[in-house]
């Protein structure tokens, strides 16, 4: 007797049930990023490993999955790593990588960024630039699983490259209206600007320390405002300077008001000054194209990665605390890692996930999401299966998602599947029927049942 | 200087009109698998490796891609293993496939029927049968690149598991039709049936020698009636059996008349008159469903992988040769390497790649599968692109693909940009535009002009 067979841990089966319902969801996001002109990518699930490593800091590099290579891969080994093997049970975790990266050429994507810095770098004479796309495909992490963690999973990111218009700032705001929108979401979009981060750390007098600053005041909504204190004087900020940022890190009234009170507070800050006029821009431009989003500047927002150096965004879920569920910003140098410097982009990425989880918890998918078959003929024997099949046929051409049962099995166990699978109208032809030429459609959430002559059936159901 | 960045050998990048081509024909063929009520599945791209192993022969095992296991991967080799290692360069073929499975857990799936089989027998609790599935998904294999092979390509596969109805053939070919017509191919449909091909072999006297039979027969269209011939007394057929084969490989005239000659040829053979039963019967569910497809009994048809057990599927594209561009049949215990035999099966498997170089041969991208922007709105400056947002608004919300060019950039390149992108309406609202409250619209395929007022502009470019 064979094992039951299994999946490796940390990846999912997505069944019918849930395809379907990530079907809408992922279908909903690319038709708003199409409607904003985003054309679709789609990269290899292989880079090579010179691609990947040293991308996502020592941390990351541990988590790629690297793919062993063909053949005798034994012959990647050096001399050096001959011993050791040999030697047994004490290689370093230094020595590991290194003899990994000489039997494994390549490795799965990590992240859907890098593999666009590389495509437009490989590609940058055919691309038209402004590059706006967008990508949606599975991402591996060798991550340790855990609840709602997990080695492959999806991101669906948009960004436009080659331009620093910040009309593509206000592009994305849109976009996430319209997403979120669509979806039945509540949301809040927090804005923020690097700019403006950079300028309160100098005009505190700690513009070296504009990361320590960040890190710290990102963690305000999570550790509170003591904390975040006592870890900027942990990085070396001194007392004088953390007293002049508490009174931003307490900032409150409307964006408009906020943005007053900080240009006055930055009045020394050429860069800040900028960060304020960017987020004013991109305000004004979302309120003419026309909005009703909650947008609020943020400034303990800073979000994590570094190569951010614009408005940055991060968006949360309203009525269902789960935390961010599509973020990104301005980058001012994505390419330069593969030699191409200069290129500006700004991007987002939606949580497919996490946004799948609060329209779970708030019963957000409609009724269609929930089933695949619209409509099941009953099989009472050959002549009534045969009877059925050119109107089943007219259903299907008209793209109602229908089929029969294919067995002549007992009436219970076809109502039963009917049931089970969530399909809402079962029609019967038997004896009666067939010499009527009327069909029975029988409603399986009311349990109603109606006699419809075979000729207007189709009619019926599609209506 | 940082070397121009590649992809791995066998992969492809997907450039945005190659996606918007793909998503057009990958779209169609699922429409149709949801009309027919069948419902989408995903599963990892890695499954364990012991589900993958000693599935596809030995020649597949050797193109598995393998993943290196995570941490210190060298904790996986045996004693043995490590004298091999250090003791260098003899490693032979089998120690090298034990050492990968020693340091490797997991693969990456290399087809989706596999993965079905395993998905069916861990959640035969949970599923509903008989289960219709289409899955659409990326499989790798390690096989040496070539012109048209890729060691990453999309499977499109529909079955449906737990029944032997012939209403599923009826179905699948229906839905050969169906894809096929809507993507405008014209195609020959050519069935068989693995009884009839059993048949065949019992009745001439070599039962035992199916297999050989059938894989020489399979080529008869490659290399003509005598070398196949040639073939099968290679492998040990009498002249005799031989000469009695010769008049079915060369059978013609309708599909009614070769299945009333083979079925006298076959009167001795129980198994394959049940054949020709299957066969008529499939045809005639077919016909009473409604069809115009050119549907062939092609008895020289085997496919070459030995689960089939009943009827198989071949279609060819008529207009242009590129070999079978999608095939299946019936199988009757795919579970069973997973422990639980038994469940019967029917399903077949669309070839993305081959449809897709179709399709561009014969030019069947409709014009809205060959862009993705429909309207660039230029821009002239701040004034001039603010009053545009909200025009570019309505359309954006009507599900127009429009965009506006972010920078106030000479007009000659934003044309430029229209037209390498293959945008068919550019939208010009400079000064005079402003004060008329009129846009100009050009169309840039036939160069013409005209003034719409800001009012109707919407109504004008969504017709």
């Amino acid at each position: 007797m064979a094992q039951k067979p299994s999946i490796p841990k940390g990846t999912r089966d997505f069944s019918p049930l849930e395809m379907t319902r990530r079907t809408y969801m992922l279908d909903t996001i690319k038709r708003a990023f199409r409607a904003y002109g985003y054309a679709p990518l789609e990269t290899p699930a292989m880079e090579n490993l010179s691609t990947l490593t040293g991308k996502y800091g020592e941390e990351g590099d541990k988590l790629l999955f690297k793919i062993l290579n063909s053949g005798d891969f034994t012959r990647g080994f050096s001399d050096d790593d001959r011993r050791r093997i040999a030697s047994a049970g004490e290689a370093a975790d230094a020595s590991v990588n290194g003899m990994a990266a000489r039997i494994c050429e390549k490795g799965l994507r990590y992240d859907l960024t890098v593999p666009l810095a590389r495509y437009v770098v490989q590609h940058q004479a055919e691309i038209v630039f402004p590059f706006r796309r967008y990508q949606v495909q599975p991402v591996w992490r060798a991550d340790r699983p855990q609840k709602g963690r997990y080695r492959e999973f999806y991101q669906c990111d948009v960004d436009v490259i080659g331009t620093r218009s910040l009309l593509c700032e206000c592009e994305l705001v849109k976009i996430v209206e319209r997403v979120f929108g669509d979806l039945g979401i509540a949301v809040t979009l927090k804005i923020n600007n690097r700019k403006i981060l950079f300028g309160i750390a100098e005009t505190i007098g700690h513009a070296d320390k504009m990361m320590d600053i960040t890190v710290a005041i990102d963690k305000i909504d999570k550790i509170g405002l003591e904390k975040v204190e006592e870890e900027l004087a942990a990085k070396g900020i001194d007392a004088d300077a953390i007293a002049r940022l508490r009174p931003i890190l307490q900032l409150s009234g409307t964006n408009a008001e906020k943005l007053a009170v900080m240009r006055n507070l930055l009045a020394g800050s050429e860069t800040g000054l900028l960060g304020i006029d960017e987020t004013e821009t991109i305000l004004s431009l979302v309120e003419t194209a026309g909005s009703h989003l909650d947008i609020e500047l943020d400034l303990s927002l800073a979000r994590g990665l570094n190569y951010y150096t614009g408005a940055i965004f991060e968006v949360k879920a309203r009525d269902h605390a789960i935390g961010s569920i599509c973020g990104g910003g301005r980058y001012d140098d994505l390419t330069g890692i593969f030699g191409t410097p200069g290129l500006s982009g700004v991007g987002i990425s939606f949580g497919a996930d996490r946004i799948y989880d609060v329209m779970l918890a708030l019963n957000l998918f409609p009724e269609e999401a929930n089933r695949t078959t619209q409509v099941l003929f009953a099989n009472f024997g050959d002549a009534e299966a045969r009877a059925a099949l050119p109107l089943l046929q007219q259903l299907r051409d008209a793209d109602i998602p229908s089929e029969i049962y294919p067995e002549a099995a007992k009436m219970k166990k076809q109502l039963d599947y009917a049931n089970r699978r969530n399909i809402p109208y079962v029609v019967l032809i038997g004896e009666n029927e067939l010499a009527s030429r009327s069909a029975t459609v029988k409603d399986m959430r009311s349990g109603e049942q109606q006699t419809v002559p075979f000729d207007r059936l189709a009619e019926e159901l599609t209506r």
